[in-house]
C-alpha cells in the first residue's frame, strides 16, 4: 500500500513546531503545503477549505491546537488553549469529527491540567498524533469491511465529493476499498461526480485517483442518472460528515440526490466513515445544522468571469441529509450496519 | 406581454438578407448579435451553441437556409440549397425541431422548385417566417395549457436548463407559464438549476428571468434534492428536445435526475414543448441518439484554470432520456397529455 500515496495531506513538523497541510484549495494546479502554528491560521485554513474532508479537519484542528500549546507561554497556556479550541470549533458547523477531535484534546488537557506545562504539552502531542493514527487504522478497517461488498456488487463505483486520501489520513473512507481493491490486483473503475460548487470531485478525487493510477472518469453531477441508467455503475460509495442516531447522514450537497437515483436504479448505496462520524446526540437529520455558504462560490469562484448575471440570488447549502431509508448500509471500522439503524447512545454503531 | 421582452433572440434582417441571432454563448456578459448568411456560418453557430434551444435552432436553421437561397445564383440554387440543408442537419443530432424545420424548408422547395428562382425564394422566405410565427403561437398555447396546472400546484417552480424566451420564439416553453403568470399579476418564483457543463440555467435562465423582473434563485444541479426536500418547490417545468412516440423525453443532461427526484418527493414534473418536438418515428428513448460532446466543456470552458487534472477522462453526454412513466404530464399546444402516452403516427399528440 505504501507506494500508492506520494504525500501526506495533514502532518505535524516537530522540528518547526507547526502543523503542515496540503493546500487543497490549490489542487489540482499545484501541490503546495501550508505551515500553520496559530489558531487563527488554522481557523482560516479550515474555513477557506484549504484543509477539508471531515476527518482531515479534525486531525488538522488537533495539530493546530498542539502547535498553539507549544507557542503559548506557561502562564497563559490554559486560557490560550481553550480559546483556540473554541475558535476552531466555530470554523465549520456540520462535520462532527471537528468537535470530536477538539473534545478529545480538551479532555486530554483537563486530565493533565495539574501537571507541569511541559508534561501537558507532551500529553497534547500524544493525543493529537493518536487521533491521526486511530483515524488511519479506522480507515483501513472501514475499507476492509467494505471490500467484500464491492467485490460482490462489482467494481464500477460512483462517488460524490472527495472522501479519499486527501480527506482522511491514509486510505480515506469512500475511496478506501478502491485502494484496497487495487492493492489486491483488481481493476476498480471510478466515476467521480465533479461536485459543485467547489469541484472536490474534479479537483481532488480525480487528482488523487490519477496519482494512484486508478481508472477514473469525471462526470458532472447531473450525469449520475445517465451513467446509472446506462448500467455503468455497480455501487455508490460516499463518505459522511455526520451520522445521526437514526442513520440519517449529512454529507456533501448532492449526496441525497445520488442516493435517490441509486435507489431508483437498484444500485446499492453505501456510506463509509469512521465511527467518530456518528453523533448519538443527534437524533436525526433534521437536527443537523446545514452550513450555508457564500453565493459567490456558485457564480464566481474558479471562473474566468462570473457564470451568472450580477446580483442573481443564490442558494448555496454545503450539505444535505440523506434519509436513513435510502442507505443500503453504513460501514464503519466496527462493521457493516443495515437499516433500521440505531446508533443511540454509542459512537461504535 | 410585449413589454416583458426587450430583444429577439432569432430574427431575419430583410434589408441585409441575413439571419440575426443573439449570441447566447456570450450571455450573460454581453448582448451581442451575429449576422449570418452562409450555411457554414449557421452550422458553426448551432454547433458552438451560439444559438441553442431546440425550437430556436430550427428557426435559425430555416432563416439560415433562406439567407443562403438569397445569396445563391439562380443556376446553382437547388444544389446550394439542398447542400446547405444537409450541412445544417448534421450540426446537432438530438433535437428533432432542427430536422423538422429543415424538412419543411425542403418540402417547400420541392413544392415550388419548378417556379422561377425569385418565386422559390419568396416561398422559402414565407415558410421560414411561418415556422417562427407558428412557434410563437404554439408557445402561447403551450403556456396557456400549462398555466392552470401550475396555478393549482403552486407557483414555486424548479426548472432545468433553459427553455424560455432565449430558446424559443417569444414565451418559450418551460418558462411560458411563468411569464403568463407574471402577466396575470401573480408572483411566480423560480429555482433555476445552473445546468452543467454549459451553465444554461446560470447564464441564460437567470438572465432572461431577471431581465423580465421575475424572482429567480440560482442553485447548482446537485441542490435540487435539497430544495425539493425542504418543501420549496411546488412543480417542475422543463422543455424537451425530442419526445418519442411512447412519451420518453430527450432533454438536457440531468433532466432524468430531476424527474426521479420530483417523483421521490411527490412533486409534479411537467414537460412542455410544441408538438413539433414529438417524433412519432422514434418508438422510445432508446432510439434517440445522445450527442456526446468534448470533455473540455466539463474541465476547462468558462474556467480561469481547468478544474480537473490534465488528461482526466471525461464523459460528457449533452442529453438524457426521461422515461415516460416519470413524467406527470406532457403539455403541447394541443393540450395536456397524461400517461400512458401514445404519440404513434402523429405529431399532435
Amino acid at each position: 500500500m505504501e507506494g500508492i500515496f506520494k504525500y501526506d495531506p495533514v502532518s505535524f513538523d516537530e522540528a518547526a513546531s507547526c502543523a503542515v497541510i496540503l493546500d487543497q484549495s490549490r489542487l489540482p494546479w499545484e501541490k503546495s503545503f501550508l505551515r500553520i502554528d496559530t489558531a487563527e491560521g488554522m481557523y482560516d485554513a479550515i474555513r477557506q477549505l484549504k484543509v477539508r474532508g471531515a476527518p482531515a479537519i479534525g486531525i488538522a484542528a488537533a495539530f493546530g491546537l498542539y502547535a498553539v500549546a507549544l507557542k503559548a507561554d506557561d502562564e497563559s497556556l490554559r486560557d490560550t488553549f481553550f480559546e483556540a479550541s473554541a475558535l476552531l470549533r466555530s470554523s465549520r458547523p456540520t462535520a462532527v469529527n471537528l468537535s470530536y477531535a477538539l473534545d478529545r484534546m480538551e479532555a486530554c488537557y483537563r486530565e493533565h491540567g495539574e501537571l507541569p506545562s511541559g508534561r501537558i504539552r507532551v500529553a497534547l502531542r500524544n493525543e493529537a498524533f493518536r487521533i491521526k493514527e486511530e483515524d488511519a487504522a479506522m480507515c483501513m478497517s472501514v475499507a476492509m469491511n467494505a471490500l467484500p461488498l464491492i467485490e460482490r456488487s462489482g467494481l464500477r463505483i460512483l462517488t460524490h465529493c472527495n472522501a479519499g486520501h486527501l480527506a482522511v489520513s491514509r486510505l480515506g473512507t469512500a475511496l478506501g476499498p478502491v485502494y484496497l481493491a487495487m492493492a489486491k490486483g483488481l481493476s476498480p473503475k471510478v466515476y467521480a461526480d465533479e461536485t459543485r460548487p467547489l469541484f472536490q470531485g474534479a479537483r481532488l478525487t480525480a487528482f488523487e485517483l490519477m496519482e494512484a493510477g486508478i481508472d477514473v472518469t469525471l462526470i458532472c453531477d447531473n450525469m449520475a442518472s445517465y451513467v446509472m441508467g446506462k448500467g455503468l455503475v455497480d455501487v455508490v460509495l460516499t463518505g459522511c460528515d455526520r451520522i445521526a442516531a437514526n442513520g440519517d447522514v449529512a454529507n456533501k450537497i448532492g449526496t441525497s440526490s445520488v442516493a435517490i437515483l441509486a435507489r431508483h436504479y437498484g444500485i446499492p448505496f453505501y456510506v463509509l466513515g469512521p465511527s467518530s462520524t456518528i453523533d448519538p446526540a443527534c437524533p436525526d437529520g433534521s437536527a443537523v445544522e446545514i452550513e450555508q455558504r457564500d453565493g459567490a462560490e456558485v457564480t464566481s469562484m474558479y471562473f474566468a468571469r462570473p457564470v451568472a448575471p450580477a446580483g442573481v440570488k443564490v442558494l448555496n447549502p454545503a450539505f444535505d441529509i440523506t434519509p436513513a431509508e435510502m442507505i443500503t448500509a453504513i460501514i464503519t471500522e466496527r462493521g457493516v450496519f443495515y437499516p433500521p439503524y440505531d446508533f443511540t447512545g454509542r459512537r461504535d454503531g
